[in-house]
């Protein structure tokens, strides 16, 4: 792609106009992305001395402050090393109607910690997927992204780069890396064209902006966004996602199929389990002091753990959870309670919420209620309709994977128990004072929904069970046999992934 | 304090009962501060070794992990750094109904930033300030504070840490330092002792526990939990702030007076400034052009900018903050529009969301309205008592001083017009399209209680104009005029600040 692009050079007087016209209409547009709540997210990539950033400076001059973040992708700090490497581009996430501008993006990231050996092929073909698919799951969602590779030639950025370092003010923004790069742009050249070629999708497109001349550059960027806004503006209106026209040859991206393992129906779970006092105080002490070991060597090895949790109202997930952190040191876990989202939520993928839930490697994360809310009583509730929800098992899937790609050992339970029961404890619920903030009429509400949420629940199961991911179905009627299980459940995973390694 | 600390045994035998009737109390009495929504945080620190992580697994066994978080105090992180030393307090604050359990806090950070010359003596006595600045903050605002010092005899720890030592499980968790440490126990007891008297205030009274013997620190950590909690709920159910018995007489703790600088009132500025399209243009370029050189001085010097913009509606703050934002190389600010409390916001003290909203050092953060709603818009429109309101005069100065004592240099912008003038704007407002979304029927609402208005921006001014954060008024019916007057007061004053250095 990069070998086709030619630089050129508009002349000043014959496109100040147009430029002023279309800074103008940036202006306007800014505020019908507000109207329309559409959330934006530009990136600018390019090569070292392409003029990233004075392009960012020119382009947000004509933007409201206040709708707009510029956020600067570096190497990745200490903290963001111990997260999924997407995991801070999910929290930056803008909002409807807000601008995110990224200098450097996933591109780079890509590119750079390839070529500085913080991943091998195979981790560069996850990232590439990893791309692809953050950009779909965007897109579906509304997102409108716009990228940008701000292409020089050698001899330019050989100029640029000499110019700065004769310059007694700029020099020091010049080190020896910069001149060593000089040398490698062909072989930087191949690497950046492949990656481009490969991220190149219907979803996002991209921009490769011939930058030899500034001017140029910069009238073809406001081009692009002005009209990419238009396009989704438009879009937007007629209730279609919106779909740029590619400036290449868009790449036929298939999304992953998952591997998914056999499970039963919850019909055909046996509901009888149960465990005598006796055995339950055993096994209890027995398993928590295992967890509370292996938790340690997660610890030491950076082990991310995620414990996931649903199941029927009076399901007895609070007093299953407990069970589970009392086994922890309190230092190394949170409990993430999931409600209704909050606006600042609502107005971005429903994901974005889970993303910055996550605790730090070799932490446990434990979801009381979890993204399968989007399966369930979402479209039960009439929340999101049905076929978006659909949607939502292969993102889950995906999410689940680049999970799994950090290296968290993912746990998802579903505490069962048979409708009988649960119309005893609603009953014990409503008859025991200290309980009765427990039982709404929410909860009766959803009760007479039963069949709705069980064909919901399986179908659920059926589809998200992959083998990095698996449901475990908890038999709840007796609650102890119900904690044992979950706690043996971890344990035993735990153990068998840290032999693994 | 600690010299009168008793150190004794009880007997297992004896307290069995009583301690598990208080396990069983605190599970009640953790649903009752959840239906009386009070936000609880108890703070653990004492001896190393002492036994604070053992402690507080014991004290949250009986606790619902989904209502506390345990948060482990350590010496800062690099992002850590680049915040105000109260920062990472302020942004860990529970929601209302839930805990907060620090393992160590900020009184353990004040004494070893003392001993390890972090900082000097003055600085020591800022931070006994700021400690009990933020406990008196807090209480006032419903939070119940329990902290605990745990005690041991030096003998104690002597022999613990050569268990811990000679054990080959736990040694690595001892170091050099430690067995150092030891030997300084006469030198650390005063720093300790000297720091548990002047914070031991009635806002936040210390629990020195006798930590020898492990049963009985725990028997007399919970039996303060549970009697806290029960004061707290009683306190809040006769509506009244709490206050714990001390176990040692408190300190007679006054606030800070805040020595103000002399304003004008609104109705004696002169409304009249105006500048030429000429004389604007020139002076945006030399004052943007300035302000891009002090931005890159502030970024290398780590100083941190705070513009805090308030003002009539119409009053021309969208304009003025992009002029202001369009001469920063944007990824050195972010601008923060302060709209209505999340339900997240609304459950913690109301200068959380503005703690949690601040860039790092070498940054600006600008915010579009600010915590100054507290004294406006909040008591005008109801949404809190005036006498409740009328506090935040001395909270904003507090906070202020904070930020400043940080190294942040503070604008306060209230950008004028009058009566005439915002009746023409929003006039014009409703007759162009393009603007139509900027005015509401609230606006028209608001205007109607002007002179109200007034009244508190004229108190506002009065009662929070410091020398380190005084306000500017500028006189807004000339936008050019106003947008330039901003400009040049973030110039000089930041100039002058560089220079003092």
């Amino acid at each position: 792609m990069l070998g086709s692009v030619k630089q050129y050079k508009m002349k000043k007087s014959e496109t100040a106009e147009e430029l002023a016209e279309m800074q103008a209409r940036l202006i306007d547009l800014a505020n019908a992305v507000k109207a329309a709540k559409i959330p934006v997210i530009i990136t600018i990539d390019g090569w070292a001395s392409a003029g990233k950033g004075s392009q960012i400076a020119k382009l947000i001059k004509y933007m409201d402050p206040r709708f707009y973040k510029v956020k600067p992708i570096r190497i990745p700090n200490e903290q963001e090393k111990r997260k999924p490497w997407m995991h801070r581009y999910w929290t930056k996430l803008p909002g409807k109607g807000e601008f995110l501008i990224l200098d450097g993006s996933w591109f780079a990231d890509t590119v750079k910690s390839y070529r500085y050996g913080t991943i091998d092929k195979e981790g560069y073909k996850h990232r590439i997927d990893d791309v692809n698919t953050l950009e779909r799951q965007l897109r579906d969602d509304g997102y409108l992204i716009i990228k940008f590779f701000l292409h020089i030639t050698q001899d330019e950025q050989k100029r640029r780069v000499k110019a700065l370092a004769a310059d007694e003010v700029t020099k020091w923004r010049v080190s020896d890396h910069d001149f060593e790069n000089l040398k490698r742009y062909d072989k930087i050249f191949k690497k950046y064209d492949k990656t481009l070629e490969l991220t190149n999708t219907d979803s996002a497109p991209w921009h490769i902006i011939p930058a030899n001349d500034k001017l140029t550059a910069q009238v073809e960027i406001l081009r692009t966004v002005t009209e990419s806004i238009e396009a989704a503006c438009s879009a937007k209106e007629k209730g279609i996602l919106c779909t740029l026209p590619p400036q290449f040859p868009t790449i036929k991206y298939k999304p992953q199929k998952f591997k998914l393992v056999k499970t039963k129906k919850l019909a055909e779970i046996d509901m009888d389990r149960s465990l005598t006092d006796e055995e339950y105080r055993k096994q209890l002490k027995k398993y928590q002091h295992r967890l509370f070991e292996l938790q340690n060597i997660c610890y030491q090895k950076k082990i991310p753990v995620i414990v996931a949790y649903e199941g029927w109202d009076a399901g007895g997930k609070g007093g299953n959870i407990k069970r589970l952190a009392s086994a922890l040191d309190p230092r190394g876990y949170e409990v993430k309670p999931i409600a209704a989202p909050e606006p600042s939520e609502l107005a971005r993928h429903y994901l974005w919420r889970f993303w910055n839930r996550l605790e730090n490697d070799g932490h446990f994360t434990i979801f009381d209620r979890t993204w399968y809310g989007r399966v369930m009583v979402e479209p039960i509730e009439k929340i999101t309709p049905q076929e978006r929800a659909d949607m939502a098992y292969l993102e889950i899937n995906e999410f689940e994977q680049q999970l799994s790609d950090w290296g968290a050992v993912i746990f998802k339970f579903w505490i069962n128990i048979d409708k009988d029961e649960q119309y005893r404890r609603f009953k014990e619920r409503e008859n025991t004072p200290s309980k009765q903030w427990k039982i709404t009429d929410e909860d009766w509400r959803n009760r007479e929904k039963w069949d709705e949420y069980e064909k919901a629940v399986d179908r659920m199961i059926k589809l998200t069970s992959t083998e990095f991911a698996p449901w475990t179905v908890i038999e709840g009627n007796d609650k102890k046999y119900a904690r044992i299980k979950a706690l043996k459940t971890i344990c035993d995973r735990l153990e068998q992934e840290i032999n693994k390694d």
